[in-house]
């Protein structure tokens, strides 16, 4: 069993609407030191495996496939041994 | 100037539908080992200040205001200086 955790990010030069919105809201609580807010989604998940190599190859298919748009978001994942 | 970035989990007991959803959609693309889905969110920011006490404060602050709802999710933080 291994602990997958999985960062997506929008690629740098893409733009975030989410992330402008949120800064916004900072600025208008006061805090007036917050820059370049980007939000991403952060997932984690168990994968029922043994083998390492299974683990990995499942681990970007479903970050490929349903995880992250490849068109204008990256990922990175971790794994861990449970 | 510090990066700082955030990740905004639900509490362990709180049910996660989105998180639900994404599993089955998992199972549906044929992912059967893929358990135990969670989702949050994953936040970069820099902050504008030389001082790691302001830094650090703001950020706790801005999570606890904005960036999270404190009922029902944990926020962790990273601080790295520029």
């Amino acid at each position: 069993m291994f602990k997958v955790t999985v960062i997506v990010k929008r690629r740098p030069k893409i733009l975030d609407p989410q992330g402008k919105a949120v800064e916004q809201g900072a600025k208008l609580l006061g805090f007036n030191n917050v820059l370049d807010t980007r939000i991403g989604k952060y997932i984690e998940f168990k994968i029922n495996t043994d083998s390492e190599d299974d683990a990995t190859k499942e681990v970007k298919e479903f970050c490929e496939k349903l995880l992250s748009n490849p068109i204008m978001e990256d990922y990175e994942y971790r794994l861990e041994r449970e």
